[in-house]
């Protein structure tokens, strides 16, 4: 048995789990008991009652989202089902709330059909102020995201997607200062048309890359290809790929700027490396084997190279990402998380570096650093405020505060 | 305002609900970020996924239930929603906490429907180790339960029904003792078919109480009775009155010796009383405004009287049962919380009044005896383990230890 595993049943055995439940209030005496449970519990109900705006006064609602997945898609290993799928529920619970304060509730949905999940979360959306979807496959997950988006009244983000596409933004922003190269003038290539490459596509779309093609085992996806399709690469070949390139992720390589692999292991080659352009930028994102190592990478030229994985530098790690992202949309009470909000986040973790700072090793900063929260969040909370989907305005003098405070109260519980 | 209702208005405020999460591992270096979550976080998830029963070593799943309810019956005030309902919700869930250490969270799900419920809550059950069903509508809440009983492999129990009988018959077995009657020796009236009145009347027939009669607003159910039925009536019409009396409320708690209400303000009468067996035991449960306040029902020549009311003696608090029975259940693995339970629970609060220390006004001990969760958790956990419905078997000194160290770690959060 591996150290790692070892370690990792270890600490999962002793806590049994990793996340609790605690009440905000001692309840130690009648009086106490008789304001928060019966019969003073009946006023703040009476009041929601009469005005459910109310809930974000008088409940968890304001602070607490559902970690939400039908297992299907969970880490790299695929299809394990909803209660195999809890640790990394549980994990993503304590990261939202270790990071950033929120409350989040791990929601296990034990159905493969898209219509039964949505009927559920939204059955479910009382006490909830926002709605993470999590390890949910490709497609159902787009269409869920959207339906969900649509017909839900708070903000719904589907992290394996948005997250993902942040951070990977955040990293060629910087990557681009150090090669000198803008958006406007680039060619990127994104192989694998699942959740994350297509939410990077329409990022990248609307900060107008000067050309994009995705791609995914068959290829280049282009307008009308005959073979492979479905309803969302449909819909990505209408605003991807201008010049209609037919050909494999080989062929349509030739003289990109950036390579964003969301595929499979192995699947970029040197040779693929030689025929981009100067000072080329990978991010070799699968997990825990990437499109190809960074050592190889840089052997074959490559300037800049990311991964997933924390043993090698320039680490794409969402959790640079949800944690602020969630914390900014929920104290302004926003109603979505729309694409102004994940830009900002992505140019808010980038910023963290100053230009001098940067280096071929060094495009993104460290989950640890306190203020990767704070400023995604200040981030999306003025984006949300600007592009008026906040029903609340925030004072970011207090935010900042607020999430300050969080890395100086948490303690490890005793085993 | 009253100031009740000011004072509940106000700390619900300044906390903002009642209820967190809380992470129960600091996560603050890279290390425990890749044990916590990605990559270790894949070793339980596996783990699981070879043997489901797993989930019970590396999740919060052992010591987490869902508070469930669709709104339809909350508190006092009716079907006032989902949304309205979530106070009551929390305000459950932290009771559970403080008072029994096991983590509760609020599903609140927004349907009518009572299949649409069943339905759901089979979705969420991988993170849930049990199933506390709070303020759902009689008669649903009677199928609701049962259904979910059978087709669920954790425990299921609904507190407005079971907890709310726990208690009840506890204050009766201490109320037989100071009168000096016996169960096999007495006629129990209840009025009220709701979900406390048919809970009550199961445990009574199950304990052989000599005469039965449950009474609706037509007056006593009896079998074959051609008006004001549903099946739940009519299978209780199956095991109570076996003297097939017909008649008001008025009329068949003649020679009573125990009236039991779970129905509405004012609808015992002193002419009801002077009707009564010799030493009348009265539980007035209707709340805020009992069936007959216990000044009235004295000067009737009632003994005892108990209400639901903290400003009154006896109060019959649910807050003495669910905490213990809950705890004694997750504790043992328990595949549900059958009827040996609940009467274990029962006989477990009554006791912890010595006989010499029970008087008129004292019948029901205070829920803040940290004596009482002990108790019937571990009353709970011995029955559940003598009805072989327990998966696992707990040492009863460390169950003991467990629930006293609550009364010693909780402390309030700063406003």
């Amino acid at each position: 048995m591996g150290k790692l595993r070892e370690e990792a049943l270890h600490i999962h055995r002793a806590y049994q789990g990793k996340l609790e439940t605690r009440s905000k209030v001692k309840v130690d005496s009648m009086e106490k008991l008789s304001l928060l449970y019966s019969p003073g519990v009946a006023e703040p109900c009476m009041e929601i009652y009469k005005d459910k705006e109310k809930l974000y006064e008088y409940t968890m609602k304001a602070n607490t989202i559902a970690v939400v997945t039908d297992g299907t898609a969970v880490l790299g290993l695929g299809n394990i089902g909803t209660d195999a799928s809890l640790p990394v529920m549980e994990g993503k619970a304590i990261l939202f709330k270790s990071f950033a304060g929120v409350d989040a509730i791990p929601i296990c949905i034990n159905t493969k059909d898209s219509e039964k999940l949505i009927e559920t979360v939204k059955l479910l959306q009382s006490s909830f102020g926002g709605i993470n979807l999590e390890d949910i496959k490709a497609p159902n997950c787009f269409i869920i995201e959207q339906r969900l988006r649509d017909e839900l009244e708070i903000p719904v983000f589907h992290d394996d997607q948005h997250g993902t596409a942040i951070v990977i933004l955040a990293g060629l922003i910087n990557a681009l200062k150090l090669t000198e190269k803008n958006l406007s003038n680039i060619k990127v290539v994104i192989n694998g048309a699942g959740a994350a490459g297509i939410a990077v596509g329409k990022l990248l779309n609307r900060l107008k890359v000067k050309e994009l093609i995705i791609c995914d085992s068959k290829g280049a996806i282009y307008h009308g290809r005959p073979n492979g399709m479905n309803e969302i690469k449909a819909e990505i070949a209408l605003y991807t790929n201008q010049n209609q390139k037919h050909g494999t992720l080989s062929e349509v390589i030739e003289g990109a700027d950036v390579f964003i692999g969301v595929s499979a292991p192995d699947t970029l080659t040197k040779e693929m490396i030689y025929k981009m352009n100067r000072d080329p930028i990978i991010f070799a994102m699968a997990n825990p084997v990437p499109e190809i190592t960074p050592d190889e990478a840089k052997l074959a030229g490559a300037r800049i190279v990311g991964t997933g994985r924390s043993d090698y530098p320039n680490q794409v790690n969402n959790i640079l990402a949800f944690p602020g992202v969630f914390r900014g949309a929920l104290d302004t009470r926003s109603t979505v998380i729309n694409e102004e909000m994940k830009l900002a986040a992505a140019y808010a973790i980038a910023s963290l570096i100053p230009e001098h700072g940067l280096n071929e090793d060094y495009i993104i900063p460290s989950p640890f650093d306190y203020r990767v929260v704070q400023e995604v969040a200040v981030a999306v909370a003025q984006a949300a405020m600007k592009t008026k989907v906040a029903m609340k305005e925030v004072n970011i003098e207090d935010l900042k505060n607020k999430i300050y405070q969080l890395s100086t109260t948490e303690v490890d519980m005793e085993i």
